[in-house]
């Protein structure tokens, strides 16, 4: 069902400066900051081997990750599991009564189709499962 | 510096009932459980692609850990990036004037050397550099 972990996202009140000390300090390669609008959100990624780290800035108070940094603070909001077939992987899960915050796979960020598991069945880590939609089985 | 994501360190009370999600929902391999004295934690480790997903329950209320789960409550406290050269990336983080945990790099667990990056550098993201020993320049 799983094939790699995805990303790691990590909510920041300031990506640009975040995204500084992942390429100025670490060296590491970062992406143009992209405004992800569904989720009110100015995104940079930043690969590293076959992981992605995202830096995820709100843009809004609106943004559910406002409310999310002014509850907890900055810092890693999800990890994500890359899956085989995300449909499959939902329908696995809901058959073992494993918690899910989304009743079906929803869009997610950068053209992946998605869902997340409640922090309350995985000791408190928000999981986000996701597929590219051009991996979509036909 | 940076070659890959090595692990991701998720705090847990209790990490047979942590593993078991891993194992029987996700249907992921978990190792068995080891004891790491020198943390005072059982660590079971969940290898995914390149990156193991580290459980770690402590053994003793005089684990460090302890005290982050009173505190904060379970969940991920640290990733880790295995580069190239531990003392060659300690030295390049201090003369970049980073707030680095260790003063020199210190033994991990998991036969490796090992060193924090302090998280007021890295928005509350506490950061660990590894290597394996075996890896270490002559």
């Amino acid at each position: 069902m799983i094939k790699k972990i995805d990303h790691i996202a990590i909510g920041v009140k300031d990506v640009d400066q975040a995204a500084a000390f992942y390429r100025d300090v670490l060296g590491l390669p970062v992406s143009e900051p992209e405004i992800v609008e569904s989720q009110k959100v100015k995104v940079v990624m930043v690969p590293v081997g076959e992981v992605k780290i995202e830096l995820m800035q709100p843009t809004s108070e609106e943004s559910p990750l406002h409310k999310q940094i002014e509850k907890g603070g900055e810092g890693i909001k999800h990890i994500c599991f890359g899956v085989e077939e995300i449909h499959q992987a939902h329908k696995t899960l809901s058959e073992k009564d494993v918690p899910l915050v989304n009743p079906e796979p929803i869009s997610g960020a950068h053209n992946t189709l998605a869902f997340f598991v409640h922090p309350k069945a995985t000791n408190r880590v928000l999981l986000e499962m996701n597929m590219p939609k051009d991996g979509e089985a036909h």
